[in-house]
């Protein structure tokens, strides 16, 4: 049994991983840290985990999480990177759903997250938690950041035609999709249900997160610059992530068989059939990301679709996926529940 | 042309008085006011008003309304039972959207919104906007609160009922179901698209401040005490309020034709034809109250159902309406616009 | 292993027996038929199926049920009566979730389904499916008709008050709101998302089928006959039901410990704390059924509020909740799964 | 007053019709022809028009069009080209809101409609009804046919950057989001609440037919074949497309002002401040095309995000405002209502 402590439980994230650690057989679930619900039951502010996790929030000062195997910390910014080097040095595993261990470049950190690293040792130690790019540094991994949910879908998609080296990898464009989810349990008016339904817009054009981690992360696989222009928009639905990835070819290839030869062993990307068009539908709940590739009237346009759960395969998943990564447990352990559909 | 004020215009009732007033062509809007807007173009903030609105929201301090014909207060208890008096006194007709003037009994009043009333005078000289009750009062008044917006539908709904004194006032049950605007334009956690949508809940079970004007109201139709049982619930929509009204009948009586004489001159109540079933959407943007009575299976039990949109009928529009009965114009002035559908 | 059949496999319910039956450990599937599917494989209609059931749907005429040991039909009224005998005969259990087995009144069941019923041997000897009031008959049974989502809800809430004979059962009513996956996956204009959304409306005043099972079932538990004002409504939800049940108390009793009593061992059903209201969201996509006791304003109108998800709890999840219970099987097997929140 | 005629008046468009027209002060309402619904008033089958239509659906054989000034044509392919003809002849203008009457390459319709054009020469005589291209021969035109839904945005987004020559024509991409209202009232199973709401998907990669229409309109802005990459989405609302462009600037140039410069006299195109989001909610209702123009991180890629209520400046609202500059009225006559927010 693994032995695993949560900081941050009362965020979409933290909530999606105790749905998951309550069922994953090969964990026990050991703290659940909340400054502002310590003492709560976690039943009582998530009625859906009644009779299924029975701790309490326990306050961040007084929980010892040096006795875990793993700590999640599905933080805000800046968190992580404060409480990680104790644990570490500790022996603890670390995993951060936030943004504090995905950039290697921490001046780029500084830029986009506004405060400068507080750990950056353990920023270059740490490994990005994409399993398809990084699975054999994810298993020795001491710490893991996680990848965003838009970086993990844009990667995923670009990643078999910069990795073949046959598109214009200066000019990628990626107009993707987002459930209100993806934007947190916080309390702002932008979000609300009166104002984010039966609307559509789009956002951060001034410049989004989740950029730098897809440009470092498409680099590394193209081995050089790539230039990514990056709309994301908000949608009226809770989960899901589509994402509508365009690039100019540069050389002749058979797109289909590029992207089954690169996730055909991938226990959690589905390349679907040509012709396809995957919907958000059917990986919600679940820890998968399906995707379809097409060229538009044959020309040189490659149009990839693919479509995620921001808080699966976007969150909480991957981390568990990271997780078993780590501890040497079968990949699909704790991660076998399908899509609720409809 | 009616001089108008707005206190209060970046709410969800404010903006729609906006909407409305925009495109009334006997009204001439002269100022609004938003402590936290101040000086910002209301155009800005509603993108929906752009080239229809080009008042700034200005600073209640410095704002002088007294060159007002009439001022709306679209704000939280309490601010119009503060204004209001100065304003009266300078001949400036008040129509309090708030809950500052619904109620008779100020101790009541005070029980149930948590202080004390500040303006007892014009509290008892109020008179209670629902026009298919009160027109008359309406049109001389000085002071007019208008009802919440469940307290609209569901007197409207009950009236013909209790007035005739056919049903078993002391066991009414009213079943209410309100879009997520009902709960206003504030950063909450419970009304963030992720927690309303794709989701249903009852709430206020512990007591809703509808239901004291509803007992007043209807209490004063039936000229006597009477008992509801009111629960509203959440239901993820945007707009609109349905409510399903269970009444015993203790004597014989043809419901329809009672609905039908009971509301056949009124503009902006429409008695559907035996056997109907409106749906929200049908007054969805309209100054309008439909509804349908039955007798499922034939029994003693009387089922009304009734809908309005609760920013119009239930709200700015009703307030709309009250206003063109003030200052004698055509009543439907202004609330011609018809529901979008789909 | 038990051997599974499905009969009808490409509706909401069926769907929803296949994403179950896919992950229980105890089951094997071996044959799911369609007539208008045959030949297709499962996956390729239901994507969020892909890599974990690979059957094909089969020709109805075509496929030997009678090796299976259980047979579901997910089918529209008169396919299973039709089916059941050859199958019973076979040694073949039957589960429907339809409701060719849910009435004893055959001549009630052809009033209000039309069609005289052509298996009355089977329906007398069939059990009900609510294994909260059946258990021990749905154990050796080798026909079961499993309730109706609306009934599942309204004979839970209400059974621990007329069992207990404390509550007028003459005059019940029960308000029950529906997301709109309850009217099937049918080419049906009125649930087309642009007429169902941002919309809300009652439906079934003139009479609901599941009316007849709801004084059926109640009317057993109070050992007399039962009236019920039931008034269904859509709500722009995809799955659950949220019934608010009204009951006026005929003699004083402590609500909360009645309810707690009577479903204290139930693995399904949920009473939650006293001042609760429950959310249809912490059902989804669970087998649950969660509900909360109040007495507005301590008076003598009790209101019970209960939720479900109406494809797990409401059709298929306690449709092998009965076939765990008939074939020995610990009940809450393959129904583990927590709700999918947000 | 202008005598109008309306064919085909049961789907979204015909619907959307009837709420301008029921309320333009220069329109006299003549007939609605129906051939399912002929007899039936028109305010029994939508909720929203009663008490402002009080005309009943005629049966299209019995309704004699040439007493009309102009009719419009809310149907399917081919019905327009079928009787066009016969009203030309008569007197009466026509508009058509289907796709008969959009291409001059009858080829090309062909192609996409998989029918031959059966009236070649009124086709070749017809205005596209896309008023800020063609205003002035839509003035004198006998026959409009207005764009469709995309191709309205779609063209409107481009035009400035084609006209100015200023982009690479040959790779323009069009990332299109469009409500489910977009699809039609046709009982469908894929646009049903239950596969619709909480989803997202790509469709039309094959080729969607608004796409030859754009090309034919942006082909004749830039004098030259321009090439478009077309994908639309369906995204869970129900009114709204929300237009997401591409292309690389092939020169240096202030976006900002040649858009501005390009529809500062527009009536119905709103061009945002730099640095907007247009959102779909600020059309909703509206015969408004609101947009705004980005050039993320300041490279040589623009976006134009756009932003068209697609039953209004999308369908209906375009084609009244097509009829307003026909017969010399305002042009925004009957189009003045304000988007419905929120």
């Amino acid at each position: 049994m693994v032995k695993v402590g949560v900081v941050g439980g009362t965020g979409y994230a933290g909530a999606e991983l105790l749905r998951i650690l309550a069922r994953h057989s090969e964990v026990e679930l050991c703290a659940i840290t909340s400054r502002k619900e310590a003492g709560a039951a976690v039943a009582d502010r998530f009625a859906h985990l009644r009779g299924s996790v029975d701790l309490r929030f326990s306050d961040p000062g007084a929980t010892d999480l040096s006795r875990c195997d793993v700590v999640f910390f599905a933080t805000p910014r800046g968190i992580a990177m404060e409480q990680a080097p104790r644990l570490v040095e500790a022996g603890v595993r670390v995993i951060a759903l936030g943004s504090d261990f995905r950039l290697k470049d921490l001046a780029e950190w500084q830029k986009w997250y506004g405060m400068p690293h507080r750990s950056p040792k353990l920023a270059e130690e740490a490994v990005y938690g994409l399993p398809e790019m990084n699975r054999e540094q994810i298993r020795k991994a001491r710490v893991v950041g996680t990848p965003g949910c838009y970086a993990t879908v844009v990667q995923l998609g670009f990643l078999p035609l910069v990795e073949a080296d046959v598109v214009d990898a200066g000019h990628l464009i990626a107009d993707a999709k987002s459930g209100v989810s993806g934007a947190g349990r916080k309390a702002q008016l932008h979000i609300l249900f009166s104002e984010a339904a039966d609307n559509f817009k789009a956002y951060g054009l001034e410049g989004h997160r989740h950029l730098p981690e897809i440009l470092q992360g498409l680099g590394g696989a193209a081995r050089r610059q790539v230039a990514v222009t990056f709309i994301p928009h908000l949608t009226p639905m809770i989960r899901g992530i589509h994402a509508t990835l365009y690039a100019r070819l540069t050389r002749e290839v058979d797109v289909q068989s590029l992207f089954e030869r690169r996730f055909g062993q991938e226990p959690f990307v589905d390349v679907l059939p040509a012709g396809s068009q995957p919907d958000t539908r059917s990986v919600r709940g679940a820890n998968e990301c399906r995707m379809a590739v097409h060229r538009p009237g044959g020309g040189d346009m490659v149009v990839v679709l693919a479509v995620i759960d921001n808080l699966m395969k976007g969150a909480s998943g991957q981390a568990v996926q990271c997780m078993n990564i780590m501890f040497g447990l079968p990949e699909t352990k704790g991660l076998e529940m399908l899509a609720l559909v409809p």
